[in-house]
């Protein structure tokens, strides 16, 4: 990993003075514009400046997003399209709303498309209509969650995507999306520079399990373990309704645990939480099983929470398939559990009751806190202020509390994990009591 | 239906002055306890008035309930027991609470025993420990959902039932629950009745489908469907989200379709409720499928909600299997419908997205909203002044925003069941568009 | 009060079979519209039907509300007006937004205006523009609270409003509103009348107090004091945050304390709840000072919930104003008792911590609940039935858990109010424990 | 400012191994225990580490916080005291229940007294009484706002204390307060270094206003700013639902603004937003009042959210007075507002309506969101690593997202604030669209 791989590209320079900027020199002679120069430190750790120091070499670090004194699109000619791809996160109406506000008021940008259903809706055979969107259109659509143009999942020909922005004179595309989708964008954004057209590619990104690498935080996540949280206080109930009662709630989390990690650091009443970075074993001394069996004898109830991606070296790798934007399809390790849970407890003759859990689609539909919607403002913001800049193939980011700029190809160049060795899963294994590790030796 | 069928019975009349009368009665001497005679009327038509003026008839009527002058247990010397059997519904916790404040604060009982995990708790092998409650340690327990006292499903045996309320010296057993439970208290005072006890059986009728006769409306039921609502709205989300978008719900409603009814009722955005009370077909020119394929075609999504009774004759009788309280598990109309759908559309190259959400487990175990946290208290106090007043084999109903007092046979004689041809399913026909029948002729 | 005061005007019969039964008789041929002659009893008590049927008199009763077979209206040729007066409350948005979808989707009446900010709408010198109403618009404005049409406080002069619905070709009048509104509705209806003009005048209560007589339930009511349930919970963790902490919670409750009283009952953790049924002494033995003391004494915290139109009698009636809806505006009772307590306890050097909570325009300005949500959409579905067919002049009410038409005259010829020698408040008693009364002999 | 300012004092070094390391290192070998010598740069910008590397100057840092490998107290020896202070704020009962778990399940710590309102608590003349805390008293404490403990203002006797945190034998006093507790803190601290005591004194920084310096974020601030986005759209409702309607919210914010910037950032619905930090005119062509009548005329309605300290160069300086905790009391700048609003529309004919809505301890006595909550359980755990390994006179931090250890003396050094000239409040400016100022030239 270099500098390099850390510098957003742009399509050039020009003299056109922000329309902010006239505004705001007016009455606020001091008002700090952003700077090209201006970055932020990837490592913030001091033995990182030591080492640094001792190299004499340059830390990594990642471009401030904020308002430039100049842009380079004339706000007057410029058209804008707005995509959502992929599954719902709560915040995408937000999103969506900001942009619009932000282009529309701040920027003076009034031909604002959105494009419907995803990338299906810049693909010529789908037919999918395009709305004009006026920020009266958008005004409430925050109150609701889901998205209020449609979504699909999977890319699409990225010559005839092109040729739709083409065709309808687009000169930024805001594709609001996970990492299949910014694969994608970054896939137009080199089609566009082959075709040396003057559109910029602007991503924003989406991820409910919060797995995008430099990146502290995606829109939806808190949002997410938030409902996640009132979810599992309910099974919680459940569970210590009952003899020796069992809740099992599945949560999110395709390749990265931090849904279920948050929720149960939030809860603190979680006793058991499985995600995709821990390996366990189900039978043997110390196994999953044995262990949730003597939790049981000692409280007469447990709440386990499991990733949607834990536990899938149970299932035979031969028979994966994937969805349609390419991910792996993981087999049900909810419904699997409770099975083996069910078979184990009924063959001892160890009385139970077991209820399973999957709020999954009441959690991605639900709309954004207000926490989440204020971040979901300033993405949009500072997405506005970079593409009218003329940065593209980026990714509006977040590190150390403030925005940054990220190419696209570093955003999707690995997953964000937990590091069970490491304080975040520390402090779970605190908030659970569960043995550092459940396998056998 | 005689009136005979609608009169409590009692242990019995004392002198005891209820402890509420000296307090009341220094400072508020109009204050109208409830008499003997008062009575709530069953049919509140000008109709029946008029049939019952032509027959020289005395209308059905209920048995009012609230505070009497005198009572039957002295209580110093008075043990309750309480208990709550079967699943979970949101108010468990708020009834405890204030059987335990009526009890010890109004009343001056202090003696008042929980029992844990249902009628298992009243039988002796099940070595299920008898829990001491106090105002101070139920202070804060409705804050949760759940039971605080836990709870089974099914019948004990109802001998050892007694003997033990016998051995603990129990006065008043609260039973808290459904058909079932209710069914075993009549038991239960039956064999009391035979053992010629002095023990009062009191009924609090639980039942979040709210399907219990001459009720019309049992707690945790507006919390439920409330809870539905928000569901739905998401639900709605992840619909219209995706092209051809159907979000199907399925909500609890063993046979009667009433959450499923209001929360259609309260959000106006359900596009077809399915109910137990309504048979339909699913192939053919007026089925199901080709209907909710012409809504698609028209609107580009759908959102069904169904209740868990729905449809059953879809399945074959003979291979029905009953849980441990002896109703009848029914075979999942939800995940069924979830295939069908799909195998028609995908059969027909008819592109959708299918999103199925079963939140019966998140809705059981919340917490009562105000409303319901307000009846909930209501039902027991009136429950206290019922028992006190020495009223057994009785539960505590609600009819014309009264709250009555019903012998609990009655109230287990039927299921209440929504009228397909009365106004409350017209009410949903114009909430959804959806067509008043979906039968082939 | 005579059967005569309870019979409901209307313009007339004709023949036009309504659009509902030419839908609903194709497939439900057993659907049971309501007949002219259907009607509740005001009076549930067997007493009063013993008594009535002894001296072979009628009982009073309410006109049963519901879709009627023939209506007055031709659809095609119908033109509506929409208006909403006087206070906010929450459910105005579902009460419009249903009658829209009743109207259009239903009754297929397309031509729909929303007069803006109340009665002031339909007075010319105010020049407020006029809203053509569609489903599309207002499909998402139960979301929010407050009046998408905007209201305004009191009355207008009728012969103008009257000059403005001829002009402006309407049929229907559906006026949403308090007490003043509705004898507004009522002069509107007398002038027509003069003028024999076949314009229907139809009512829907509105009052957050749920202080019309003849009315069970007036929408927004539950969520009033759902949300003052939660403002109380939090006052009582302000005052128990303190030593002999103090929390006053002041709600609304002009005349009648049913917001007040229903928190209370709902929470139970209000330890004094005072409303204006109830007239109190500040000072002397059996004064609220002294009980107040007492309590902070044993418990050192205290929850204190004032109705705003309590105590009055501790202000000169000779200052007393009136707002523009003609109703008394009372002096803050709330400030006063802050006031006199801080006072007293700071004299008698005791040491105290007051928090003063004023929530009125957080409450009435929330959206509805769902329950209330069901109730607004019935409401409206109900109203337009009736108005559909030709009833003028009428409430929409609710008794026994059915809806039913009522003459607005008897509608506002009182207001509800609490009976302090009744059931309801002493199950305030009970879930307060505060004397039940607190003046000197 | 030096690195000097920037230690955290310590007790001392022992050899007890934490029992957090014997636990893990069975099972998790890899687990990074947290080093001395690990820090985190005070300064993320490229620029400054530039300088430092420049200059070969060490750039300012703070120590990480974390467990430890060894510990300075020994668990079965060791008695902690836990005392709130100052106004509520959410969280209070997540951070005392989560310091009670970490010590008594993670460190074998089971002697944990409660001291009872504020420093109060340890000063014999009040005679409060001490609460002995378990887990299981304090489980459900969380579900709701305020504190267990209960608090009070204003700082005591520092030798008094000293002496009961001797007589009680207590080694470590967590201190959860804002500036004022925190400056007690130290001096209890001080206290106990001349008396040459070994008591460690930990400090949790609480402020509603998120204006510690030094500290991203502080509990509770999401929390608040979450509900004033709810009162603030609820507001808005008020505002629109009358002709050039008025809503004046007055939010939190002494010195700082934080709480109304980030609701408005959230709601994006305010107007308005006045804060401490900007100085504005009510009269004059770029004054207040002229800039809300212009919005008026435009939108005819407006909503405008004040900190509670802004304006008060409006208010006579020398009529100042301080509460007990040494804060100056605002003048309302609330009140204030809405009376010269009022007076100006008034008399120059303008019709309005205005609404002034004032949720202050509706928001204090909330309880903790999800994120706030497990914020308050990290910062807990964390605090406890600290003491335990006999780290003093610090409070546990939150810089760069990571948790850190500050000296109280730098911590209540200054205070945090908006800067205007800065990203924060112009994204309020976009926000609202109000003028960057309103200030007369």
């Amino acid at each position: 990993m270099t500098q390099e791989n850390f510098m957003v590209k742009s399509l050039g320079k020009t003299n056109i003075v922000s329309p902010l900027l006239q505004t705001v020199r007016n009455y606020s002679p001091l008002y700090k514009f952003v700077g090209e120069e201006e970055r932020i430190l990837y490592d913030v750790s001091l033995e990182n400046f030591k080492n640094c120091l001792e190299k004499k070499e340059e830390p990594l670090s990642f471009e401030k997003a904020g308002p430039r004194d100049h842009i380079f699109f004339e706000p007057a000619k410029t058209k804008v399209g707005i995509v959502t791809c992929g599954g719902l996160c709560p915040g995408l109406n937000n999103v969506i709303r900001s942009l619009v506000f932000e282009l529309y008021y701040r920027y003076g940008v009034t031909r604002i498309l959105g494009i419907k259903y995803g990338y299906e809706g810049l693909v010529a055979k789908y037919n999918h209509p395009v709305l004009e969107l006026t920020p009266q259109m958008v005004s409430n659509i925050h109150l609701s969650g889901g998205s209020f143009l449609g979504s699909s999942r999977g890319n699409q020909d990225v010559g005839q995507i092109v040729d739709t922005l083409e065709i309808l004179n687009i000169n930024i595309l805001f594709c609001i999306g996970g990492d299949g989708t910014l694969r994608g964008a970054h896939a137009i954004h080199e089609e566009i520079s082959k075709r040396k057209l003057k559109i910029a590619v602007a991503g924003i990104p989406k991820t409910i399990d919060n797995d995008i690498s430099f990146i502290e935080k995606s829109f939806g996540f808190e949002t997410a373990f938030s409902i996640a949280n009132d979810i599992i206080r309910n099974a919680h109930n459940e569970a210590s309704g009952a003899y020796n009662g069992i809740a099992l709630v599945k949560l999110m989390g395709r390749d990265s645990g931090f849904i279920a990690a948050h929720a149960a650091l939030a809860i603190q009443e979680v006793n058991f939480v499985l995600i995709p970075e821990m390996s366990f074993d189900l039978y043997g001394q110390r196994g999953f099983l044995k262990i949730l069996r003597k939790r049981l004898e000692e409280r007469h109830h447990a709440v386990i929470v499991v990733a949607e991606g834990a536990g899938q070296d149970f299932f035979d790798k031969s028979e994966q398939v994937k969805d349609a934007s390419g991910n792996i399809k993981h087999k049900d390790i909810g419904v699997y559990l409770k099975e083996k849970i069910s078979e184990e407890f009924t063959e001892k003759g160890f009385p139970f009751s077991i209820r399973y859990i999957d709020p999954s689609y009441i959690i991605r539909s639900a709309p954004a806190n207000p926490n989440d919607s204020k971040f979901c403002n300033l993405l949009a913001q500072n997405a506005v202020h970079a593409a009218m800049a003329g940065k593209t193939d980026f990714v509006v980011g977040y590190w150390s509390n403030l925005f940054t700029l990220i190419p696209i190809p570093l955003a999707t160049s690995q997953r964000k994990k937990i590091d069970i060795n490491d304080e975040l899963w520390w402090h779970v294994l605190e908030a659970t009591g569960q043995p550092s590790s459940m396998k056998n030796p």
